[in-house]
Protein backbone atom coordinates (compact mmCIF):
# COMPACT_ATOMS: atom_id res chain seq x y z
CA UNK A 1 0.00 0.00 0.00
CA UNK A 2 1.45 3.48 -1.16
CA UNK A 3 0.87 6.68 1.36
CA UNK A 4 0.02 9.39 -1.40
CA UNK A 5 1.45 12.25 -0.44
CA UNK A 6 0.10 15.77 -1.79
CA UNK A 7 1.46 16.37 -5.35
CA UNK A 8 4.02 19.06 -5.40
CA UNK A 9 5.79 17.90 -8.45
CA UNK A 10 6.66 19.96 -11.23
CA UNK A 11 7.20 18.34 -14.61
CA UNK A 12 10.82 18.77 -14.10
CA UNK A 13 10.74 17.11 -10.26
CA UNK A 14 8.73 14.12 -11.84
CA UNK A 15 10.98 13.88 -14.66
CA UNK A 16 14.13 13.19 -12.17
CA UNK A 17 11.91 10.30 -10.28
CA UNK A 18 10.95 8.32 -13.48
CA UNK A 19 14.52 8.98 -14.67
CA UNK A 20 15.93 6.97 -11.75
CA UNK A 21 13.70 4.48 -12.12
CA UNK A 22 14.33 3.99 -15.60
CA UNK A 23 17.62 3.41 -15.34
CA UNK A 24 16.93 1.15 -12.43
CA UNK A 25 14.30 -1.12 -13.77
CA UNK A 26 14.92 -0.68 -17.57
CA UNK A 27 11.66 1.54 -19.55
CA UNK A 28 10.20 -1.83 -20.14
CA UNK A 29 10.23 -3.00 -17.09
CA UNK A 30 8.50 0.32 -15.33
CA UNK A 31 4.55 0.45 -14.93
CA UNK A 32 2.96 3.49 -14.21
CA UNK A 33 2.69 1.14 -10.71
CA UNK A 34 6.26 1.89 -10.21
CA UNK A 35 6.39 5.56 -11.08
CA UNK A 36 3.37 5.80 -8.60
CA UNK A 37 5.19 4.34 -6.10
CA UNK A 38 8.57 6.18 -6.51
CA UNK A 39 6.74 9.44 -6.53
CA UNK A 40 4.74 8.78 -3.52
CA UNK A 41 2.02 10.27 -5.43
CA UNK A 42 -1.42 8.19 -7.15
CA UNK A 43 -1.16 7.52 -10.67
CA UNK A 44 -4.11 9.85 -11.42
CA UNK A 45 -1.90 12.56 -9.98
CA UNK A 46 1.02 11.51 -12.57
CA UNK A 47 -1.78 11.69 -15.40
CA UNK A 48 -2.34 15.24 -14.46
CA UNK A 49 1.25 16.20 -15.57
CA UNK A 50 2.11 13.43 -18.19
CA UNK A 51 -0.18 11.37 -20.56
CA UNK A 52 1.70 8.29 -19.68
CA UNK A 53 5.25 6.81 -19.78
CA UNK A 54 6.29 7.39 -23.21
CA UNK A 55 5.74 10.98 -22.33
CA UNK A 56 8.49 11.06 -19.43
CA UNK A 57 10.54 9.15 -21.89
CA UNK A 58 10.25 11.59 -24.42
CA UNK A 59 10.94 14.86 -22.42
CA UNK A 60 13.59 12.59 -20.20
CA UNK A 61 15.45 11.47 -23.83
CA UNK A 62 14.43 15.29 -25.36
CA UNK A 63 16.71 16.84 -22.18
CA UNK A 64 19.98 14.54 -23.03
CA UNK A 65 19.59 15.22 -26.76
CA UNK A 66 19.12 19.25 -26.39
CA UNK A 67 21.49 19.39 -24.38
CA UNK A 68 24.53 17.21 -26.54
CA UNK A 69 22.91 18.85 -30.21
CA UNK A 70 23.49 22.61 -28.17
CA UNK A 71 27.18 21.85 -28.31
CA UNK A 72 27.45 21.66 -31.86
CA UNK A 73 25.91 24.76 -32.03
CA UNK A 74 28.76 26.48 -29.84
CA UNK A 75 30.67 28.89 -31.86
CA UNK A 76 33.55 27.03 -31.03
CA UNK A 77 32.28 23.56 -32.55
CA UNK A 78 30.36 25.36 -35.54
CA UNK A 79 32.84 28.20 -36.83
CA UNK A 80 35.43 27.77 -39.47
CA UNK A 81 38.62 26.86 -37.51
CA UNK A 82 40.44 23.91 -38.37
CA UNK A 83 38.48 20.93 -37.88
CA UNK A 84 40.50 19.55 -35.59
CA UNK A 85 40.03 22.42 -32.99
CA UNK A 86 36.22 21.98 -33.50
CA UNK A 87 36.21 18.39 -32.60
CA UNK A 88 38.62 18.83 -29.20
CA UNK A 89 35.99 21.28 -28.24
CA UNK A 90 32.96 19.08 -29.51
CA UNK A 91 34.52 16.09 -27.45
CA UNK A 92 34.93 17.89 -24.07
CA UNK A 93 31.75 19.62 -23.89
CA UNK A 94 30.04 15.92 -24.51
CA UNK A 95 31.67 14.45 -21.66
CA UNK A 96 30.97 17.96 -19.62
CA UNK A 97 26.64 17.60 -21.03
CA UNK A 98 27.11 13.34 -20.42
CA UNK A 99 28.29 13.95 -16.70
CA UNK A 100 26.13 17.15 -15.77
CA UNK A 101 23.01 15.19 -17.25
CA UNK A 102 24.11 12.05 -16.23
CA UNK A 103 20.87 10.33 -15.45
CA UNK A 104 19.20 11.47 -18.96
CA UNK A 105 22.06 10.67 -21.16
CA UNK A 106 22.34 7.22 -19.27
CA UNK A 107 18.87 6.76 -20.07
CA UNK A 108 19.40 7.77 -23.52
CA UNK A 109 22.68 5.39 -24.37
CA UNK A 110 20.55 2.73 -23.15
CA UNK A 111 17.62 2.71 -25.33
CA UNK A 112 16.85 0.27 -27.04
CA UNK A 113 13.40 -0.43 -28.29
CA UNK A 114 10.30 -0.77 -30.28
CA UNK A 115 7.93 2.43 -29.05
CA UNK A 116 7.78 5.48 -31.86
CA UNK A 117 9.99 7.42 -28.69
CA UNK A 118 12.95 4.65 -28.47
CA UNK A 119 13.10 4.46 -32.35
CA UNK A 120 13.10 8.86 -32.56
CA UNK A 121 15.86 8.37 -29.36
CA UNK A 122 18.29 5.91 -31.68
CA UNK A 123 17.60 7.70 -35.16
CA UNK A 124 18.92 11.39 -33.45
CA UNK A 125 21.72 9.50 -31.35
CA UNK A 126 22.64 8.73 -34.86
CA UNK A 127 22.53 11.76 -36.09
CA UNK A 128 25.20 12.75 -33.35
CA UNK A 129 27.31 10.75 -33.82
CA UNK A 130 26.95 11.08 -37.80
CA UNK A 131 27.61 15.11 -37.27
CA UNK A 132 30.73 13.80 -35.86
CA UNK A 133 31.99 11.93 -37.72
CA UNK A 134 31.52 15.01 -40.21
CA UNK A 135 34.23 16.70 -38.25
CA UNK A 136 36.61 14.10 -37.81
CA UNK A 137 36.53 13.69 -42.09
CA UNK A 138 37.38 17.26 -42.53
CA UNK A 139 40.16 17.22 -40.06
CA UNK A 140 41.59 13.94 -41.59
CA UNK A 141 41.04 16.33 -45.00
CA UNK A 142 43.19 18.85 -43.49
CA UNK A 143 45.82 16.43 -42.39
CA UNK A 144 44.98 16.88 -38.81
CA UNK A 145 44.09 12.91 -38.40
CA UNK A 146 45.53 10.13 -39.58
CA UNK A 147 43.73 8.91 -42.48
CA UNK A 148 44.80 4.85 -42.03
CA UNK A 149 42.02 4.76 -39.53
CA UNK A 150 38.73 4.53 -41.23
CA UNK A 151 36.42 7.50 -39.82
CA UNK A 152 32.96 5.27 -39.00
CA UNK A 153 35.40 3.15 -37.11
CA UNK A 154 37.01 5.97 -35.25
CA UNK A 155 33.98 7.54 -34.32
CA UNK A 156 32.60 4.60 -33.13
CA UNK A 157 35.77 3.97 -30.81
CA UNK A 158 35.54 7.60 -29.66
CA UNK A 159 31.73 7.41 -28.64
CA UNK A 160 32.48 3.55 -27.36
CA UNK A 161 35.14 5.66 -24.45
CA UNK A 162 32.71 9.07 -24.55
CA UNK A 163 29.77 6.72 -23.54
CA UNK A 164 31.31 4.53 -21.18
CA UNK A 165 32.27 7.31 -19.25
CA UNK A 166 27.87 6.86 -17.93
CA UNK A 167 28.56 3.42 -16.84
CA UNK A 168 31.31 3.87 -14.38
CA UNK A 169 31.85 7.93 -13.77
CA UNK A 170 29.82 8.27 -10.17
CA UNK A 171 30.66 12.22 -9.49
CA UNK A 172 29.91 11.63 -5.75
CA UNK A 173 32.40 8.93 -4.61
CA UNK A 174 35.60 9.43 -2.65
CA UNK A 175 38.04 10.79 -5.19
CA UNK A 176 36.49 10.70 -8.19
CA UNK A 177 37.85 12.43 -11.09
CA UNK A 178 36.56 16.36 -11.90
CA UNK A 179 34.79 16.47 -14.99
CA UNK A 180 37.75 18.58 -16.55
CA UNK A 181 40.12 15.29 -15.54
CA UNK A 182 37.93 13.33 -17.17
CA UNK A 183 37.55 15.26 -20.03
CA UNK A 184 41.21 15.89 -20.78
CA UNK A 185 42.00 12.11 -20.46
CA UNK A 186 39.57 11.61 -23.17
CA UNK A 187 41.06 14.23 -25.32
CA UNK A 188 44.59 12.74 -24.48
CA UNK A 189 43.57 9.00 -24.98
CA UNK A 190 41.69 9.56 -27.83
CA UNK A 191 42.47 12.60 -29.81
CA UNK A 192 46.22 12.07 -29.09
CA UNK A 193 45.85 8.86 -31.12
CA UNK A 194 44.59 10.19 -33.75
CA UNK A 195 46.35 13.21 -34.48
CA UNK A 196 48.92 12.96 -36.76
CA UNK A 197 50.69 15.46 -35.00
CA UNK A 198 50.84 16.32 -31.59
CA UNK A 199 49.52 20.32 -31.03
CA UNK B 1 2.47 -25.33 -26.56
CA UNK B 2 6.47 -26.75 -27.55
CA UNK B 3 6.75 -29.33 -29.90
CA UNK B 4 9.79 -30.85 -28.30
CA UNK B 5 12.55 -32.29 -30.44
CA UNK B 6 14.81 -34.94 -29.59
CA UNK B 7 17.76 -33.84 -27.42
CA UNK B 8 20.58 -34.58 -29.18
CA UNK B 9 22.14 -31.77 -27.14
CA UNK B 10 25.96 -31.24 -26.33
CA UNK B 11 26.74 -29.26 -23.19
CA UNK B 12 28.45 -26.39 -25.49
CA UNK B 13 25.43 -26.33 -28.34
CA UNK B 14 22.66 -26.41 -25.33
CA UNK B 15 25.13 -23.20 -23.92
CA UNK B 16 24.96 -21.51 -27.47
CA UNK B 17 21.77 -21.19 -27.27
CA UNK B 18 21.22 -20.18 -23.86
CA UNK B 19 23.46 -17.38 -24.30
CA UNK B 20 21.82 -16.37 -26.91
CA UNK B 21 18.59 -16.14 -24.89
CA UNK B 22 20.08 -14.61 -22.20
CA UNK B 23 21.72 -11.84 -24.10
CA UNK B 24 18.23 -10.84 -25.88
CA UNK B 25 15.92 -11.31 -22.53
CA UNK B 26 18.95 -10.29 -19.90
CA UNK B 27 19.30 -12.80 -17.18
CA UNK B 28 17.27 -12.23 -14.69
CA UNK B 29 14.13 -12.12 -17.63
CA UNK B 30 15.31 -15.28 -18.70
CA UNK B 31 13.38 -18.65 -17.46
CA UNK B 32 13.64 -22.22 -17.67
CA UNK B 33 10.95 -22.13 -19.97
CA UNK B 34 11.93 -19.61 -22.11
CA UNK B 35 15.17 -21.68 -22.29
CA UNK B 36 13.09 -24.68 -23.13
CA UNK B 37 11.10 -23.43 -25.79
CA UNK B 38 14.23 -21.79 -27.72
CA UNK B 39 16.33 -25.17 -27.33
CA UNK B 40 13.10 -26.95 -28.63
CA UNK B 41 13.32 -29.44 -25.98
CA UNK B 42 11.68 -30.53 -22.39
CA UNK B 43 12.63 -28.20 -19.17
CA UNK B 44 13.36 -31.93 -17.94
CA UNK B 45 15.65 -32.39 -20.95
CA UNK B 46 17.58 -29.14 -19.61
CA UNK B 47 18.09 -30.43 -15.66
CA UNK B 48 19.68 -33.63 -17.64
CA UNK B 49 22.58 -31.29 -18.81
CA UNK B 50 22.63 -28.72 -16.18
CA UNK B 51 21.49 -27.56 -12.41
CA UNK B 52 19.45 -24.62 -13.85
CA UNK B 53 20.36 -21.02 -15.06
CA UNK B 54 22.62 -19.82 -13.07
CA UNK B 55 25.32 -22.91 -14.32
CA UNK B 56 24.66 -22.10 -17.55
CA UNK B 57 25.29 -18.41 -16.87
CA UNK B 58 28.37 -20.02 -15.11
CA UNK B 59 29.55 -21.75 -18.16
CA UNK B 60 29.13 -19.10 -20.90
CA UNK B 61 30.51 -16.51 -18.38
CA UNK B 62 33.66 -19.09 -17.88
CA UNK B 63 34.18 -19.66 -21.28
CA UNK B 64 34.13 -15.71 -21.90
CA UNK B 65 36.62 -15.33 -18.70
CA UNK B 66 38.75 -18.29 -19.91
CA UNK B 67 39.77 -16.84 -22.93
CA UNK B 68 40.63 -13.53 -21.95
CA UNK B 69 42.71 -14.87 -19.25
CA UNK B 70 44.01 -16.48 -21.21
CA UNK B 71 45.99 -13.60 -23.48
CA UNK B 72 47.69 -12.81 -20.02
CA UNK B 73 49.32 -15.52 -20.13
CA UNK B 74 50.54 -15.66 -23.69
CA UNK B 75 54.37 -14.87 -23.74
CA UNK B 76 54.29 -11.79 -25.75
CA UNK B 77 51.88 -10.80 -23.06
CA UNK B 78 54.11 -12.07 -19.74
CA UNK B 79 57.25 -12.15 -21.12
CA UNK B 80 60.28 -9.51 -20.31
CA UNK B 81 59.40 -7.28 -23.05
CA UNK B 82 58.54 -3.43 -22.87
CA UNK B 83 55.38 -3.50 -20.85
CA UNK B 84 53.84 -1.46 -23.83
CA UNK B 85 54.30 -3.82 -26.38
CA UNK B 86 52.90 -6.21 -23.79
CA UNK B 87 49.60 -4.07 -23.44
CA UNK B 88 50.02 -3.70 -27.20
CA UNK B 89 49.37 -7.33 -27.48
CA UNK B 90 46.91 -7.61 -24.78
CA UNK B 91 44.66 -4.94 -26.44
CA UNK B 92 44.97 -6.51 -29.74
CA UNK B 93 44.46 -10.45 -28.85
CA UNK B 94 41.43 -8.82 -26.12
CA UNK B 95 40.05 -7.26 -29.28
CA UNK B 96 40.43 -10.73 -30.96
CA UNK B 97 38.66 -12.93 -28.05
CA UNK B 98 35.96 -10.32 -27.56
CA UNK B 99 34.75 -10.96 -31.54
CA UNK B 100 35.82 -14.83 -31.34
CA UNK B 101 33.73 -15.24 -28.86
CA UNK B 102 30.96 -12.38 -28.99
CA UNK B 103 27.88 -13.54 -27.59
CA UNK B 104 30.11 -14.73 -24.61
CA UNK B 105 31.85 -11.88 -24.08
CA UNK B 106 28.91 -9.24 -24.46
CA UNK B 107 27.48 -11.37 -22.01
CA UNK B 108 29.64 -11.06 -19.47
CA UNK B 109 30.07 -7.31 -20.52
CA UNK B 110 26.40 -6.85 -18.98
CA UNK B 111 25.97 -8.78 -16.10
CA UNK B 112 25.39 -6.64 -13.04
CA UNK B 113 23.42 -8.56 -10.23
CA UNK B 114 23.02 -10.06 -7.44
CA UNK B 115 23.44 -14.15 -7.56
CA UNK B 116 26.80 -15.41 -6.72
CA UNK B 117 27.52 -16.37 -10.00
CA UNK B 118 27.00 -12.41 -10.86
CA UNK B 119 29.06 -10.98 -8.37
CA UNK B 120 32.06 -13.46 -8.91
CA UNK B 121 31.92 -12.82 -13.27
CA UNK B 122 32.25 -9.14 -11.79
CA UNK B 123 35.17 -9.70 -9.32
CA UNK B 124 36.66 -11.66 -12.21
CA UNK B 125 36.37 -8.50 -14.70
CA UNK B 126 37.62 -6.51 -12.00
CA UNK B 127 41.09 -8.32 -11.25
CA UNK B 128 41.48 -8.52 -15.16
CA UNK B 129 41.18 -4.55 -15.79
CA UNK B 130 43.60 -4.48 -12.56
CA UNK B 131 46.17 -6.61 -14.84
CA UNK B 132 45.60 -4.27 -17.49
CA UNK B 133 45.99 -1.13 -15.19
CA UNK B 134 49.26 -2.67 -13.94
CA UNK B 135 50.86 -3.29 -17.72
CA UNK B 136 49.64 0.84 -18.05
CA UNK B 137 51.22 1.36 -14.43
CA UNK B 138 54.94 0.11 -15.44
CA UNK B 139 54.61 1.32 -19.14
CA UNK B 140 54.41 4.97 -17.41
CA UNK B 141 57.61 4.13 -15.51
CA UNK B 142 59.47 3.18 -18.62
CA UNK B 143 58.71 6.43 -20.06
CA UNK B 144 56.60 5.01 -22.84
CA UNK B 145 53.47 6.02 -21.72
CA UNK B 146 52.29 9.65 -21.36
CA UNK B 147 52.37 10.37 -17.02
CA UNK B 148 49.73 12.93 -17.18
CA UNK B 149 47.01 10.90 -17.21
CA UNK B 150 45.88 8.44 -14.62
CA UNK B 151 46.25 4.87 -15.25
CA UNK B 152 42.80 4.28 -13.37
CA UNK B 153 41.42 6.67 -15.60
CA UNK B 154 43.40 5.64 -18.58
CA UNK B 155 42.53 1.96 -18.16
CA UNK B 156 39.26 2.39 -17.85
CA UNK B 157 38.25 4.48 -21.17
CA UNK B 158 40.62 2.12 -22.98
CA UNK B 159 38.35 -0.85 -21.54
CA UNK B 160 35.20 1.73 -22.35
CA UNK B 161 36.41 1.76 -26.33
CA UNK B 162 37.54 -2.22 -26.49
CA UNK B 163 34.14 -3.17 -24.43
CA UNK B 164 31.97 -1.08 -26.66
CA UNK B 165 32.84 -2.93 -29.91
CA UNK B 166 30.72 -5.73 -28.32
CA UNK B 167 27.45 -3.08 -28.75
CA UNK B 168 28.06 -2.32 -32.50
CA UNK B 169 30.34 -4.91 -34.41
CA UNK B 170 28.41 -7.42 -36.47
CA UNK B 171 30.83 -9.57 -38.09
CA UNK B 172 28.67 -10.97 -40.79
CA UNK B 173 27.33 -7.25 -41.68
CA UNK B 174 28.16 -6.49 -45.45
CA UNK B 175 31.11 -4.31 -45.14
CA UNK B 176 31.51 -4.68 -41.64
CA UNK B 177 35.49 -3.92 -40.74
CA UNK B 178 37.74 -6.96 -40.02
CA UNK B 179 38.89 -7.94 -36.85
CA UNK B 180 42.19 -7.48 -38.15
CA UNK B 181 40.75 -3.54 -38.53
CA UNK B 182 39.15 -3.08 -35.69
CA UNK B 183 42.17 -4.01 -33.37
CA UNK B 184 44.58 -1.80 -35.32
CA UNK B 185 42.08 0.96 -35.23
CA UNK B 186 41.72 0.58 -31.07
CA UNK B 187 45.58 0.39 -31.16
CA UNK B 188 46.18 3.54 -32.92
CA UNK B 189 43.24 5.35 -31.42
CA UNK B 190 43.89 5.01 -27.80
CA UNK B 191 47.40 3.86 -27.52
CA UNK B 192 49.05 6.33 -30.00
CA UNK B 193 47.37 9.05 -27.73
CA UNK B 194 48.63 7.25 -24.63
CA UNK B 195 52.46 6.58 -25.98
CA UNK B 196 54.98 9.89 -25.28
CA UNK B 197 56.11 8.75 -28.77
CA UNK B 198 55.41 6.97 -31.54
CA UNK B 199 56.78 3.77 -32.74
Amino acid sequence: MTMAKRDTYTPESLLAVAVGVFNERGYDGTSMEHLSKAAGISKSSIYHHVKGKEELLRLAISRALDGLFAVLDEPAAAGDGRAVERLEHVVRRTVEVLIAELPYVTLLLRVRGNTGTERWAMERRREFDHRVAELLKRAVAEGDLRSDVDVRLATRLLFGMINSIAEWYRPARAGAATVDEVADAVIHTALGGLRTHRS
